[in-house]
């Protein structure tokens, strides 16, 4: 894509001395997500990746659960729009793509939720607008429920999930040339690392990884691992659990509601894993315990 | 409020030590923004100073930019909806307010921006949608541009700004103990803290910043530095430049297409401002770079 970072020109202050030269940034532009070419969603990203953002966002929207209800996405024409409905507003323009428009189609007979950018999914609960309407709402549109499937229970040691983090940071493409990104990692119960995703937005970092694992039929992320380099935050939990995720570990704190929604959805949620501390929040069942008292 | 924080339990494990205890963490809950009864945004935010915030998204939206265009901002009934029209969708429930919406009620004569979630500002312009569309927007909706005024220009030592992140952390109040908050404070020139917000949203402290301003009658906050936590966007950006900040100073990096709208709308903008060191990314002119060379 090349348009991960971008440069611009910076003047450096150091201890009082003055220099200017080219910085390296992390790109940041809007892309719109369209589903079956009606606007869904517009958010700020880091470009690239774009398809799997936008069928991530979709899975975590409840629309997409499974590769074979994806028809296609396709990058629509935006500067050169002009007179179609499919780009209605956008005027004539200079004739290049943006490639900041990209189009969802769903195979034929995909049921699509009544979703909006309003989230009316919150204030149809019988609570009004709530925490607690919040956690409805991803309980009543998750595809499926957390579980482990026939084989042994996951059951995670804390040292294995003490390690990722420095194994997220050692495989970070753009971080340490532009300290502006998120990164999320997918791991295995065994700490393999199966994907990582950067963005300029933690969320979209977590979607593009989401949405990577559903165009590979992957779906539900059974016995995975999900690693985020800064807070969990309710949205984050939200997506990993429309995901089927087990575990989700957070480099920083988690918000209250993403505790509730992890508790209520048999999610496992770490956070504050730094070196070889942690806390969990919710899902212990699936944390060592006693092991790591005995190691410890 | 008393919901800035909530307790939950916490299993903790240090070195291989396990210890159960109650954790404090920041509470995030969804708040609802009605413009005059009609429903415009749900954002997660950490309650609290929830008029603020509404009115300080409807000053980066455009919406509000003096406080005489705002009539009032209630919450509305939402657990005790039942069948009125401002709470259409939302059944009857426990009884209890749930304080997550508020309805902004503007004055009479104000004239509403075509404005939605949709944010279909980016995709009517000219170049499809692209960053410079998101620029293009922010200038088509801007009150005022960043100017000093009559006085002289403001001018600042780079010792000042290495000031402000302490005195930042030294004001707030909740994030010592969650650890899940992002703060926002706004200094004069003199780097006189005016005020500091947290929320488990950057966008939100910023908007309750901004709102509190309006609400005392103070946009454009000329001559004012504020200063974030994290990282500059453009969503940030675009806050800063649609309250009338000078200065948009941040703790860590900022994107490229914060820089760009920096760059466009005579924003100065600092990032990874460390101890002695930082990054002037845009609007130099403010920063007093001779003298900082003279000290070093």
């Amino acid at each position: 894509m090349g348009r991960v970072t971008e440069r611009r020109k910076v003047i450096r202050i150091r201890d009082g001395v003055i220099s200017t030269r080219p910085d390296t940034l992390v790109a940041e532009e809007p892309l719109e997500i369209r589903l079956n070419g009606k606007p869904l969603a517009i958010t700020m990203r880091t470009p690239g990746d774009d398809f799997a953002l936008a069928a991530g966002f979709l899975v975590s929207e409840g629309v997409l659960g499974e590769a074979h209800e994806l028809q296609n996405i396709v990058y629509c024409a935006g500067a050169t729009g002009g007179g179609t409905s499919r780009s209605s507003g956008a005027e004539s323009g200079g004739g290049s793509n943006t490639y900041n428009i990209v189009d969802v189609k769903t195979a034929p007979g995909v049921v699509i939720p009544d979703i909006t950018l309003e989230r009316n999914v919150y204030t149809t609960s019988s609570c009004g607008l709530c925490g607690k309407a919040s956690l409805d709402a991803v309980r009543t549109t998750a595809r499926w429920a957390i579980d482990d499937g026939e084989a042994a229970p996951v059951r995670l040691q804390p040292e294995l999930l003490a390690s990722l983090p420095d194994r997220l940071r050692a495989s970070q493409r753009v971080f340490d040339r532009t300290g502006g990104l998120h990164a999320a990692a997918l791991f295995t119960e065994d700490g393999e690392l199966l994907d990582i995703r950067e963005d300029v937005g933690r969320h979209n970092a977590v979607d593009k990884l989401v949405g990577r694992a559903l165009q590979n039929g992957a779906l539900p992320l059974s016995r995975t691992i999900l690693l985020v380099s800064g807070r969990a935050s309710f949205e984050l939990a939200q997506k990993a659990v429309m995901a089927g995720i087990p575990v989700l570990a957070a480099v920083s704190a988690p918000s209250s509601l993403a505790v509730d929604l992890a508790a209520e959805s048999d999610l496992t949620l770490v956070g504050f894993l730094r070196g070889a501390s942690m806390n969990v929040y919710a899902g212990e069942h699936r944390i060592a315990l006693r092991t790591a008292a005995a190691h410890g």
